[in-house]
């Protein structure tokens, strides 16, 4: 996989995706990350990325064209092979698009629908992510149009940028590609995988101010030991999120 | 605000919140920040920080000692006139609760209540923030009662660690303390604010690549500007979040 970012603020997505895991994946070749500074593909001569909101209103809203300029300009590399790409506004000598390779477009957004595990696993399957990271009042319609892009929440709380919400969807999907975990199992316990929220964990010491771990974790009746999880599960999801319940299928037991 | 973070990949916090509006945030002194590396409180001689759960299966599990340490050092910290502190397995030694400074846990993890704008709200009136970065299969659950931690998740997805889920919660909460942002306007607009979707924004050029911004908002009447804006906020919340307008109250107009 192909992953670009276009950020205001890209450092931050290098310096949160080059670490740690995605880190590492990223070293071994696993997948490609290249992180754009948007100010580089602008067309004016303040290299100004944002301008006011037409219409009025408080705060910026990002332009269209260094976000346009910056996908075709992956557009290019995707597909070297290719002549005459768009460049600025001679949109008419693009291509029929079948024959490009466009990656996928994510516009992250606080009014984009809900980022879930299900899109992390769908998105991990393509191989070409562009990722756009909104700013100030967010960005000119005309880019997501433009790009067609799918517009995704990470939840419905307000950050200061694009980037951070990026990151996590990066990262979410990094974590899924072949090779990356060192065990596929530990994903495939996670909550979320079956619709409910993992059971309490417990590691050494026994006991620790007092506090024990439950006997039946110290019994080695696995039988007895699934049976506690799976009702631990319930109960914990029961109450915090009685959400996920309605939509929980009951496995086979 | 002080806020402390304790993690197992603290430098991607300390480079995530030290950059941008953030980052400018706490160098002018507006919020303190420390981000603790958990390792540095392990007890055992290989200053491990997790061991595998108890009753089997995949993964690890984080350690309660580290994570309880690091919160007694941040208590002392916060306590300096107090005398005989917690230390190590001394709990009997604890003041009574009234006395001291407690900071507010958090932790984070795909199993905790989802995280909203009115979590970050009432989390930038605390003083003081423990947020906890679980990793692998999670984190013992001692720490989490012992501690009496929120617990927090970000989002129905699962990420390689909670680092970025601590970012995101300490971003959203830190831009909201005073004069962090310029303007306080900024998110009083903002998507969420009102329970609605935020309408589509344009900034220049007034055409690019034959789109055109729509006509009503180069109009000059603000009072049909505002009725289009609230048609197509309620328009995109109709067709991405039909979820949020069950519990929007509509505003007087």
């Amino acid at each position: 996989m192909r992953m670009d970012i276009a950020a205001l603020f890209p450092d931050i997505c290098t310096a949160v995706l080059n670490a740690s895991i995605t880190g590492r994946a990223i070293k071994e070749g696993k997948a490609q990350l290249f992180c754009h500074q948007l100010r580089e593909y602008t067309e004016n001569r303040q290299k100004q990325t944002d301008g006011y909101p037409y219409g009025g209103g408080p705060g910026k809203v990002m332009f269209v064209q260094p976000i346009v300029s910056c996908y075709e300009h992956v557009l290019e590399e995707l597909n070297p092979q290719a002549q005459g790409l768009p460049s600025g506004e001679n949109s008419e000598t693009v291509p029929p698009d079948n024959s490009l390779v466009r990656p996928h477009v994510i516009l992250l957004t606080p009014s984009g629908k809900p980022y879930t595990q299900a899109d992390a696993v769908r998105l991990s399957q393509k191989e070409n992510l562009f990722i756009i990271c909104g700013h100030y009042e967010g960005i000119d319609e005309r880019a997501s149009i433009l790009l067609e892009a799918e517009e995704i929440s990470i939840g419905d709380y307000v950050l200061t940028g694009g980037e951070l919400a990026a990151c996590v969807v990066a990262d979410s999907i990094l974590r899924l590609l072949p090779g990356v975990l060192s065990s596929p199992e530990n994903y495939e316990e996670e909550s979320f995988w079956n619709g409910l929220l993992e059971y309490p964990q417990y590691a050494r010491p026994a006991e620790y101010r007092g506090m024990k771990v439950p006997e039946v974790l110290l019994s080695g009746d696995h039988e007895k030991i699934r049976k506690w999880r799976q009702e631990k599960s319930l109960e914990k999801t029961q109450r915090v999120r009685p959400d996920l319940l309605e939509n929980h299928k009951k496995a086979p037991s």
